[in-house]
């Protein structure tokens, strides 16, 4: 049976990994996700990533908000800002149980993969959601002045700060799922899609870990990625905003160059149908279709024609 | 400035404080709390006395449940009781935003004491509220076989085992408040009023740390209790079951003689008028007077009288 393995950061990720999900049985896909942004807030461990691929293959995802969950309520942190505590972070009610449960399970000693897999579990999800490390990554961005923590940056500060550089802390001693090393090997892999996340945020950060970096590079499979750059613009989030603080051209091709040595395959928005040449150029193949996904058509439609192109990919590998 | 402290456990207690409140300023009138009931639970530090005597003088308190906060929603405990978290210790929304915030602030290196000073100020309660040690101490129930936390005993078992001794695990090293015990030496202190609250339960921890149990010994001022048990039947609560369970008299006289030695007054309800001439035999004065606390007026009718007991009692001493 053909393996997959979907490369995640937030909601672009979740978006296509909900796509791959409705053609993809839990034995033919799983998940590698970003836990670069996690931190601990208001004593609770938080794993943006995981829980919003989580809410997203659960079902229970906040359509409106675009960012937690559903049904969501906010009594807790009402009452928790009178009592002096930060509400910058916005904390759902029903959001919270997830932190909750997760911080005390990693206290009893599980190991993150072991909690998430229980918390995807308990939501119905039955893909596995490797994190990228038991340990702690973090990602973190310097400013002209400052060194800010991801959820500073990005939420407390909604992005406005001029990036210059971004560092991923504890990457040197990260700790894989050593179950996660092995499945790069597995003789049934068909592919590793990096969907459309951030790739300087959400995808750089997974990319930090040497032997996830290093299986990637040496996998059999063919990898191919998406841009989440359509027509020069991110399809959501500060991707074009700091592509252009660190100066660089504001192009899916950049994003293409950006994976360079780690993809046999990209994938290209319709209206960016002129790069085509070029990224094949660099011993690149390219597949040109709608990326735009609003609908779960449109998710599903883009996971059936990506999974086409890496079996292609891996007819040319194997042929 | 004439001061008084009222030593609390739970709902009972946080009755009368209401009603001393009422007629004492935040000067003349500082409270004394049960932390025996502190305990961990799913990651957050919860303070049931401390928490009941703060909403019920923030005027938060939950008047149908008799616990908890008023407009208390569950969405948090309905999605924890989801991923596998135990559900038998309610936490409502807004009163987790407390028990995370207390927890946030011990863990930055705040004592017990400094946050609750925190919390009551945040909820608008001005009275100094000391816990009766900053570090832990934790009453704990001996059963026929087994020995169970208070809280396991209380709420999750809802006292259904037969008590057969009560133990305060940590006092021997309890470190109470030092501005506490200074308290008692206070020259203004005009009298202590120990609340009509399980005198097993829920004073006794606060006995059986030696520092404050010296301190009420040796007080200048008068120290009078309120019987919590009233025609042989507690008002609220275990305190007759355990007191049949330890083979002691179901009587108010029975609460009376426990206190031996530390106070001069005791307050009976009028149904108990025929046990005065008893608990006065053993040198300790008696008042008489209805205790039932229903409405706010009789609350703020009893703290009355019991503060001219007091009072009495001090120039009784004084002559």
């Amino acid at each position: 049976m053909k393996k997959f393995l979907a490369i995640s950061g937030g909601v672009g990720g979740a978006k296509l990994g909900l796509g791959l999900t409705k053609i993809l049985s839990e034995d033919q896909l799983s998940f590698l996700v970003n836990t670069g942004d996690d931190f601990k807030h208001a004593g609770v461990n938080i794993s943006p990533d995981i829980d919003t691929l989580m809410y997203t293959l659960s079902g229970l995802s906040n359509q409106e908000l675009g960012w937690g969950r559903a049904d969501e309520s906010w009594a807790f942190l009402d009452s928790f800002k009178t009592l002096g505590g930060e509400s910058w972070f916005q904390l759902g009610d029903r959001d919270l149980a997830v932190h909750l449960r997760r911080t005390e399970l990693l206290d009893s000693g599980q190991s993150l993969s072991e909690v998430t897999a229980e918390l995807f579990s308990r939501l119905g999800v039955k893909y596995r959601c490797w994190p990228m490390s038991e340990s702690k990554v973090s990602t973190k961005v310097y400013t002209d002045d400052s060194l800010l923590s991801f959820q500073h940056y990005f939420v407390r500060d909604h992005c406005a700060h001029e990036v210059k550089s971004i560092v991923f802390d504890g990457s040197e001693q990260a700790q894989p799922p050593q179950d996660l090393i092995e499945y790069f090997n597995d003789p049934d892999l068909a592919g590793v899609i990096i969907c459309p996340s951030n790739p300087y945020l959400s995808i750089d950060p997974i990319l930090s870990v040497k032997s996830i970096r290093r299986a990637l590079a040496c996998c059999v499979a063919p990898v191919i990625a998406i841009s989440p750059i359509i027509n020069g613009e991110s399809v959501k989030g500060p991707t074009s905003k700091i592509m252009a603080e660190l100066k660089l051209e504001l192009s899916a091709k950049t994003v293409a160059m950006h994976y360079d040595g780690l993809i046999n395959g990209f994938v290209l928005d319709t209206l960016d149908q002129q790069l085509v040449g070029e990224i094949e150029d660099t011993g690149c193949a390219v597949l040109v279709t709608n990326t735009m996904m609003n609908t779960l058509d449109d998710k599903t439609v883009l996971a059936q024609t990506v999974l086409e192109f890496c079996n292609n990919l891996g007819d040319l590998k194997c042929g």
